[in-house]
């Protein structure tokens, strides 16, 4: 078959591929994961390119327009490539991040620095190193080699103690090398010790770990040092599954289908051993030094990383196969480290509730807080938990893709080039808009936060009104019907060369994305019998949260009127939970009871929802009383 | 390749294989185990067979006479078939049993029979199945498909609760057949217990177990109905490692090189198909219903089965990988039935007193015994327990193979036509000597125990003094030199046309080989501080043991002088543990209460086992004080 060239930019990475392949899957074996969530089908227009020079062969489809054909922009999924040819990535076609950011950084989750949480879980890894005098034990213990592994691990504290066969076969070879001393790894599995390797001599030194967050996106992994809890390097990358649809509904219907379900295992598997690569070769380490692998993800993404089917999940009554995920053989889902490591992943309460909510609850340490707390996870569902020590109730909203830059005309994610703030000062000849962008590119789109920014500045303004219907005073509205809207940027002024703007249908999606969060707080504080001022925190959880700008979150109704301080950014806890079961058996066992504690409040069967959700579709809500700073 | 056709008589077998094909490895594909010690190198002499027509080729050899070579005998492992030949197999080349024995009747298991044992033993099989009624469930325990069945199973009495992966995986399918019932297979492992299989509907009536008798020689097998505990079936089969070496020495140096351990390997696993096989078709049962098997069986088998290098069982310091042996997927070592079930086997206390011993104790309840007992296995090694519930001693004393027929001159294993009782009586024309064999056939050679009534017989009539010399006084001394002994059958009687003798060497083996075994039991005895007098019952056990006289074994001093009473012989106690290790947690506990009750008492480091061993010696002791009822 006739290979070809492709040379994507701006990165210049080239790569051979046979002649006929799409540009979407050529893209992805670049490693540049594109924007797309109909998973290739032409449906979704997200994955704009442009052929710069070369030979490819298009279907006509009406989610290119004329103009844009003209300047050689096509669809990648339904661009076939036929020559040596050169693509460019449009800046919103990139699925990307803001360069600099660290989800999780080191001081973080150093000993001094997290002092308190090292003090509720004690360090308890996964998986454990034991140096083993064997020599010395021969004549203390006479039975026989595992016995004395046995007896030496019952000293150090170990109840029931298992061994899997291929130990037990490789024992006798290890123990030609060495008589002596032998570094025996033990996995904790819940009820049992598993002795998982032994080695001939000391190897204890050299042992590591890995703590996944597995995203819907993205996917981050930190590499730890267990024997001192250290990060060593964190990485993120998308999630491969990323190119076979953005969202988890997409996944799950293709999951149903085994060589769906075959193809998303293999992505995210393959996605993690990559950065789990990565990780080791910035930091010299061996990959079969790394035994355990402890991870943590909403519960579709652990199904499709576990391979077992999701179809459950979005099928009547909606729950899962399993709350809590059995310890496996890392190797058993094909993660490359060393072929005896275990892998762990966090367990969830419902199919919306999942394992990296359970992760934020145990990082936070609310199974231990006196102060009553919030934990809010803004994404495509708001998932969300109240509680304390004695109690914890969760819920998950479903917002839309909204705030991720999804069903909106300008949308984006949060990416280079992204309006993150705006602010609309009055001017001379009108009002003034001033945008600030992410990295300061030019714009060319607007991010969550940005949309945030905008609505409160808009309503601010009297340019909408409480229902977020445009009052028509501003002289900045552009188009007819549908495409009626507010020019955030102008034409000349954006990083693409088209205006920016925001139109009534964004505004409505936007709303309803904001009132089914806000709805669903409300219901979780009225299910608990409290008010939202009893609440002495609100923690917001996730890469996105630690942009929102508070004020304008409280001034269009989607966060509680409450004093800012009592809310706080906790960036990637789904991380910083899964590095804690990693390290730590009180939390791996505080997990389970976070689990079986934490009640899930079922929205669409609560009658008071709609209603609530019908109010907070107002800015900032019907009842301006719950709102009093907004109402001065 | 040409192939020609082989026929086996007297069975008539016919099959095809490859000219150039060595007789042992053709009588093998013909499932014909042919005695053979050393693994077909030519050297033990043993697999001699007769050529009745065709065309084989030979290789000169020692170990066949002149004569031999004139009747058509040649040694199956240095003949090559060339074209179509007809195979006689000699009797006493024929490994094959005594028709008709059972060695596991039906009634010593039924729940009636053994009813003490239910008592001791309370039935909690290693596998057990649950029908969860997930439909009723559904309403009362909302969460996950398998939090429910935990939930259920935490309800009948549980402890911690682990599923495997490709369990879970296969959860949603079977939902999909039944959301309203379904049957659970958990497995019993040390700390926790597994789920194992799911099934659609109730399957619970479907629900079996096998327990396997892994000997070096032959295997037993008999298949379980695991609800009720009825034995539907049992059989035995030759170890079909047999053609590799007739003793666990050859084996474990054919094992210490990786293409030995696997062939050794494959040859037991084989077996045990093959036992299942059958017993599965004459009961109607299916394979896959059968999701537990147990096996018991002397270190260096179970070793191999496990497929774990026994090397070390033969260094210093003689001692086995492990005591205990995990639980495992049979499908792990190769047993084809569920592909989900679990193999447990029961561990020993040491290289030399393995898992077919600690069965032993555990059927006899000797853990739990208020008199004293001693259980006694006479094999290659006479391996014994002294003991009661409050302290329990092993020893095994390397007797050699004398009584299982190897190393002397006409020394068969106890099939038809070996000679098992010898009566000699005083005629007209000088000694009579009345001979029975097993089955009644014509006398072709002598078991153990017809060695043991010989000598009992000689020593009684003076024709051998109590140093086992003959005095000369009989007429029927024959041959010089090294072939110098006693005529037992005259070559016209005997069932192959030579006579049956006993030679002094003969004597001087079979006397080393008594005197070790009676020198272990004093050894134990006195490691007790006790005498022979205390010991309130004698088991015997296995196929061998019920052919004893125990009169003649107590004349020559096998057996210590105590009244007959007191010695019990209690069949197959390898096959009966492994049945109890199969059918109750208390048993599969109170085994490994064994292996860290029994003392292992290693005779070559004690000084005075020598000693003993050297009294031992004469017929039947250098102390005659000893043997009572003999000295009258």
């Amino acid at each position: 078959m006739k290979q070809v060239s492709l040379t994507f930019y701006p990165e210049g990475i080239r790569i051979t591929v046979p002649a006929g392949t799409d540009l979407l899957t050529a893209a992805l074996k670049a490693g540049l994961a594109l924007s797309s969530s109909c998973g290739g089908k032409g449906v979704c227009g997200r994955c704009r390119v442009k052929i710069k020079t070369g030979d490819v062969e298009s279907e006509p489809t009406g989610k290119i327009s004329a103009e844009d054909r003209r300047t050689g922009i096509y669809l990648a999924c339904r661009t076939l490539v036929r020559g040596d040819t050169e693509v460019e990535i449009l800046p919103q076609t990139r699925v990307s991040f803001r360069p600099g950011v660290e989800i999780f950084r080191r001081e973080e989750v150093t000993p001094e620095a997290k002092g308190c949480l090292f003090w509720l879980f004690p360090r308890h890894a996964l998986t454990r190193k034991f140096v083993v005098p064997m020599g010395k034990l021969v004549a203390q213990r006479p039975g026989s080699d595992f016995g004395r592994i046995e007896y030496f691990l019952k000293e150090q504290g170990s109840g029931e103690i298992s061994v899997n066969l291929a130990t037990l076969r490789r024992l006798p070879m290890v123990l030609q090398q060495n008589r002596e001393l032998v570094t025996v790894t033990v996995g904790e599995r819940p009820g049992l010790t598993e002795v998982i390797l032994v080695e001939p001599g000391d190897t204890s030194f050299s042992h590591y770990g890995v703590a996944v967050d597995v995203g819907t996106t993205t996917i981050s992994a930190c590499l730890v040092n267990l024997n001192t809890g250290q990060v060593l390097g964190t990485e993120m990358a998308f999630n491969r599954q990323v190119s076979y649809g953005e969202d988890v509904i997409t996944r799950m219907m293709m999951a149903e289908k085994e060589a769906g379900l075959e193809q998303l295992h293999h992505a995210v598997v393959e996605t993690i051993n990559e950065l789990i690569r990565s990780l080791t070769l910035g930091s010299r380490v061996n990959l079969t030094d790394i035994t355990a692998v402890a991870c943590s993800g909403n519960m579709t993404m652990m199904h499709l990383l576990l391979k077992i089917n999701p179809s459950f999940l979005r099928r009547e009554p909606y729950e899962p196969s399993t709350n809590n995920f059995p310890v496996i053989e890392a190797a058993e889902v094909g993660i490359r480290v060393n072929p005896s490591a275990l892998l762990a992943a966090v367990g969830g309460v419902s199919s919306y509730v999942g394992g990296d909510i359970t992760a934020g609850v145990l990082t936070l340490g609310l199974l231990n807080s006196s102060s009553l707390c919030m934990l809010l996870d803004i994404g495509t569902n708001g998932e969300m938990v109240l509680g304390n020590k004695d109690w914890l109730v969760c819920c998950s909203a479903s917002a839309g893709p909204a705030f991720e830059g999804s069903g909106v005309q300008d949308g984006m994610r949060a990416i280079p080039g992204a309006i993150e703030e705006v602010r609309i000062l009055s001017g001379p000849a009108g009002e003034l808009v001033e945008v600030e962008t992410i990295a300061g590119h030019p714009p060319i789109g607007i991010c969550g936060s940005g949309y945030m920014s905008l609505l409160a500045a808009l309503f601010e303004k009297g340019i909408i009104d409480r229902s977020g219907h445009f009052t028509e005073v501003s002289q900045r509205m552009v188009g007819r019907r549908e495409e009626r809207g507010y020019q955030v940027v102008a034409a000349e002024a954006s990083g693409h060369g088209r205006p920016i703007v925001i139109t009534q249908i964004d505004i409505e999606n936007l709303l309803r994305a904001k009132a089914a969060i806000y709805a669903g707080m409300t219901s979780l504080v009225r299910h608990a019998g409290i008010s939202f001022q009893d609440i002495d925190r609100i923690y917001i959880a996730g890469g996105f949260g630690s942009r929102i700008n508070i004020r304008s979150a409280i001034k269009i109704g989607l966060l509680p009127d409450l004093p800012e301080e009592r809310f706080q950014f906790v960036g990637n806890t789904s991380l910083q939970g899964a590095y804690w079961f990693l390290m730590s058996k009180s939390a791996r066992e505080a997990s389970r009871e976070i689990i079986n504690r934490m009640t899930p409040v079922e929205l669409s069967l609560d009658p008071e929802y709609m209603e609530e959700y019908l109010r907070a579709l107002f800015i900032p809500h019907t009842d301006l009383n719950l709102f009093p700073s907004v109402r001065k």
